[in-house]
């Protein structure tokens, strides 16, 4: 309660709200952060009610919006998907004065975004990246967000996002957006073939695990039974993780122990972190040629970041800034929402 | 009329059941042929139903059964898997006499298969194998079975199947099983990169393109605007396949043109045949190490298994068999329920 009276006597309260394919997040300028799992693309229409519950009990003066939601394949192109995201938000806020990211590093107004919707689309990492250049600004550093289905990976100068790729194909392209994360990412994308017990497997090419299957698996991740987005709809825990991660070789928990199963659990995070270290290599040698002064690791996948940086030379002297240690798990796992809400009080 | 009365008349109705995860195919041994698609790891409660509809106008005085079924991720293992697909034919047939077709190469009773789930898992191509021994038999030949979703290389010698593995995931490791097909592959796990233009993207690693893309894009596979099962359910069109081809980078038809769309095509069918290619290389030198002289295809991929025999070194002497001209598209599409129906009759 003293919080929000604080925060409802010295200003007014500001969201940020990050809209994503599979989570909805937000969090305020003051540090309350929220994050729902919500895959939408499978239930468009319930955005509306979906963003009203993840605010039900806040004050919310203003709103700032970001969004990846765009992308989602119940959109036939970004712009009905950003003309969606925004009729959702707008009818769970009709009162609220709403402003959303672009791309060009600016907010730009309703009737602007669904103009240019390649313009607003996929922006929340230039929104957490500009944040954090103001924040900890360096002569050269590298922000490593690496969430449940992406990666990051932003270039800074002088504090400020030197991007060379401001839209997803672009950002494809430079390595400065990977598609994959500790969660969501299929493992039949990461590996073709494991070798268990010297013999070489062909993977199935099927949606039957994923990378949170290998990482709660490993320990990296903690189990969560009530978190049932997975590939075969059952929780999040060891038990059930080894079942879907055997039928990617069509073996099951009778014939696949579990040595097998931590073998190829750790061949796919060596996959993600090989896949990794190639795009860091890109980003560096396009926007860093010289020492990386600061690495500033972020997101569900923070334990991975580390990992990935002791594993790239050019990283190796960078001291290195954790979200999660600086602003609490919680506020780290909306990220992009916080930064946006930071940013709406000085742009 | 006539064809069921000679049918009565001369012998019994004896139907191979082909249950598999995607597709429900039944053949009669006199060539009626049917395929359904099903997704029964969605809605399994629903497969007698949907086994009744299959044949609700046929007679059936004889069951033969294979499945690949059980490897759904509805299912912890594979023995519920088998269990519930048996008990779904049971309840849908409850007077007709069963046996369910084992990888021993012999048809056993419901009690026995379900003693033993890893005898009668996956044990489909077997049954095609055996039964196009005995039809085409030659001294060294290779069945090229494309499906849907995967694809079948089996050796045979002397008119007999002659596999290294009988097992899912042993015959992932003799290469004799490659979890690639023509239509439900993710094109995710084919591509981890494509270049357009000069320019070289990484692909986003999201269930949003399949293999049926590439193929109704390129003209190999005909357009089918009432086949939704598709990666965002939309029709099997060219226009939809633009759509969806265009989301593997992040992009959409306002920018993603017809060259980029065929290029992705090109490069998502060039990566499959490279995968077959290997495999091809891997049986052969196991098990037909002398000269090919037959290669059998079939399936709804049977046009892409021509393209692998005419790149594989090994087969270019080879007689092709084409189970769609010899039996009609038809039959060729259900050829394992068709073969099993055969080989009822004299096994």
């Amino acid at each position: 309660m003293t919080d929000q009276t604080t925060d409802q006597a010295s200003s007014s309260a500001v969201w940020g709200l990050d809209v994503g394919g599979a989570h909805l997040k937000a969090a305020s300028s003051r540090g309350d952060a929220r994050t729902f799992s919500f895959p939408l693309w499978k239930q468009p229409s319930q955005l509306s009610e979906r963003l009203g519950a993840l605010l039900e009990d806040a004050r919310v003066d203003r709103l700032v919006v970001t969004m990846t939601a765009e992308l989602c394949d119940c959109f036939k192109d970004k712009e009905e998907g950003v003309a969606t995201v925004l009729d959702g938000i707008a009818k769970a806020f009709p009162k609220v004065p709403i402003k959303i990211w672009h791309t060009g590093g600016r907010f730009v107004s309703d009737a602007e975004a669904r103009a240019n919707p390649w313009g607003v689309a996929a922006s929340n990492w230039l929104a957490l990246a500009t944040w954090v250049g103001k924040k900890f600004p360096c002569d050269a550093a590298l922000l490593v967000d690496i969430g449940s289905t992406t990666t990051d990976l932003i270039p800074l100068r002088d504090g400020t996002p030197v991007p060379t790729g401001r839209c997803d194909p672009d950002r494809l392209a430079s390595g400065e957006l990977v598609y994959t994360g500790v969660s969501r990412t299929p493992l039949c994308a990461l590996l073709s073939r494991v070798e268990l017990g010297g013999v070489s497997y062909r993977t199935m090419a099927e949606h039957f695990a994923t990378t949170l299957d290998a990482y709660v698996w490993l320990g990296d991740l903690p189990e969560a039974p009530e978190l049932t987005e997975t590939a075969d709809g059952t929780g999040a825990t060891r038990s059930f993780a080894q079942r879907r991660l055997a039928r990617m070789i069509g073996s099951d928990p009778t014939r696949f122990g579990e040595d097998d199963t931590t073998t190829l659990a750790k061949a796919a995070r060596q996959a993600q972190l090989t896949l990794l270290e190639s795009a860091v290599r890109q980003v560096a040698e396009a926007s860093l040629p010289d020492a990386v002064d600061r690495v500033i690791v972020s997101g569900q996948g923070e334990f991975l970041a580390r990992r990935l940086r002791d594993r790239c030379p050019r990283l190796g002297r960078s001291e290195t800034i954790s979200l999660a240690s600086r602003l609490g798990e919680n506020v780290s796992q909306a990220a992009c929402a916080y930064a946006l809400a930071q940013l709406a009080l000085i742009c």
